[in-house]
């Protein structure tokens, strides 16, 4: 028994993401088309209805996101298969690293119901104002605004029990409403997965000339399996993949940094740290300005690399964890203006820059 | 600006979650009622409308998951706020727990865009049959039936691009049309958040006693920002919040199956793992046989134990990263049949033994 993965029709709207849906007849006139679900080519299809019935021409909304995307250069989706990934802190360090080149950045966040990015800008707490010209972002600094739901929640324990529709309504009016003025990049931050809030910011995208996606992964199977689904989403709905990411490579830090522990037969376990530390101290002082490493994953099928190469897509590069850009991240700061994250900060800014790089200019 | 928070009404259908809505009108009859949207009460509320349209009386749908899930004794919901934390390894590993104790388990995997547990389980590339009876779920031993979207989809990298009504449709058939027989534990794994697949299973579930949610995190405070809308989630609902697990709560593993490192001032780094462990042979034998132990992630806010005693429910534990439970879930496999997951088995064995005392007999 199997089921057809095809786009489905947007829910209460009438375009289709994409083009032509896969199980159209022969000759489809396509669903936008005047004569959509009346041509001769309809007989039997099974959109036939929908097509028929749907009223023609353009969505309104799309015209006025047009117009609201006009004064944005360039526009970039932070995606990822699999959440948990790091997805959000890198949309957050990605933002502060081009607002740190003066560039004009507006961060989006339409992870409508566990959105992160007011935390991962330092702006829990922060209400979203109206304005005559919209819907007022609220700035970290002049050049770096930020848009998200967790702006507008009256208690942030609160949960958003959404179905799709209503997130959808949302995501239209941000991009719709939002008033951000001359922009030199927009960063979409959006939840995991391939579903309504996907669905919907390619449909309301479609015409404004996004950039391409960016999609962040672990080197774990179970995460670079919903990868390759994620790709296969850009590809289906018209995103350029502008690179993969590989986060969460494993952890690094200095030996004198870990807590040291013995461990019985029965599973008993004694802090030995002090005892470790001066014993090393004495015996191999040189071992103590080491560094150690060790994967955290089981990670069978080669990682991110492998997989981007498979699928013919760049891979950007990895980045360890890092407690300091952990840290940095949970209290809403830039990594690149801090010392401590100076290992991972140099591997984001590597990564940047190839995006960067796949970007026309 | 603010935005309300009150459960939506179910696209497509007409029972809403939970009882009244919050917006309604004092002396609401409710929704379910004959009067609904037509009683003097009901003048100006608004959800007038969609109370006064739709078809009263109970949802045909619903008797048959009623009828279908009658010889279903306990019902648990493996639910996060965040992905990525841990919940399909959880829920798969729960599942073979319960079975290893001779009960008769099903595993249904309601994460319709990224499904695991087919991998999880070690079933990837089986097909579920249909029978007079109902759909067969995929047998991993003839007491540990599962059932995903992973056994439908022709091509596995294949994405599911798909809105919430025809998720929404697909779990509905899953507990409609699955034959799991006579069941002790029917464990439902759930996608991250509180959208359209938490309030249909939520919905569908309402008059089959569900014993309730457990929810995996992991420490870190974005993390247990979600799991706080998720028990918030639960509690709107009316399912009762059986525990909270602590996923992921820093590494632990043997010095001597690290990698070790120089890195120099430049940032260029040297591999030394060889005569490091050499050097500690000789000077410090006795610290091989130690392990080292770190956090992973920036912990600020207490983790999820005290977040746990805030909100009122139940904590059931921590489970440490280990390479061996990541390996054994990835490739399928029971970590409490393998030697090397002891540690892990254990903390995870722990943690299910105060789950089922939380479930009644």
């Amino acid at each position: 028994m199997e089921i057809g993965t095809t786009p489905e029709y947007a829910n209460g709207e009438t375009l289709p993401v994409g083009e032509i849906p896969e199980d159209a007849n022969e000759h489809c006139p396509g669903p936008e088309a005047e004569t959509a679900g009346k041509a001769d080519a309809c007989e039997g299809c099974p959109n036939q209805q929908i097509c028929a019935t749907a009223p023609k021409g353009p969505d309104p909304d799309l015209i006025a996101i047009e117009e609201r995307m006009a004064t944005v250069k360039h526009k970039i989706l932070v995606l990822s298969g699999k959440g948990g990934v790091g997805k959000s802190t890198f949309a957050a360090q990605l933002s502060f690293a081009l607002a740190e080149q003066d560039k004009q950045v507006g961060l989006l966040d339409i992870d409508i119901c566990g959105p992160s990015i007011p935390k991962m800008l330092g702006l829990e707490g922060q209400e979203i104002h109206q304005s005559n010209l919209g819907w007022s972002p609220v700035y970290v600094e002049d050049n770096l605004g930020v848009m998200s739901i967790g702006f507008m929640l009256p208690d942030p324990d609160e949960a958003v029990i959404w179905r799709g529709p209503r997130k959808n309504g949302l995501i239209k009016q941000f991009l719709k409403d939002v008033y951000w003025g001359e922009l030199d990049y927009l960063v979409v931050d959006a939840p995991p997965g391939t579903s309504d809030e996907h669905i919907s910011i390619a449909q309301y995208l479609k015409a404004t000339n996004v950039d391409g996606a960016l999609i962040v992964t672990t080197p774990q199977e179970v995460s670079i399996i919903d990868v390759r689904k994620e790709i296969n989403f850009c590809k289906k709905v018209g995103i350029p993949v502008l690179g993969v990411v590989e986060n969460m490579s494993g952890i690094q830090q200095p030996i004198s940094s870990f807590i040291f522990k013995k461990i019985a037969e029965d599973g008993k376990e004694e802090d030995v740290t002090e005892e470790t530390l001066k014993s090393l101290q004495m015996h191999s002082p040189h071992l103590l300005s080491l560094f150690a490493s060790t994967e955290i994953f089981h990670v069978s099928g080669g990682g991110a690399e492998k997989m981007a190469h498979e699928m013919h897509v760049p891979f950007l590069g990895k980045v360890p964890i890092d407690l300091e850009l952990s840290k940095a991240a949970e209290e809403g700061r830039s990594c690149f203006t801090d010392p401590k994250c100076k290992s991972s900060a140099s591997a984001l800014q590597r990564i940047i820059e190839k995006l960067l790089k796949n970007i026309e200019p």
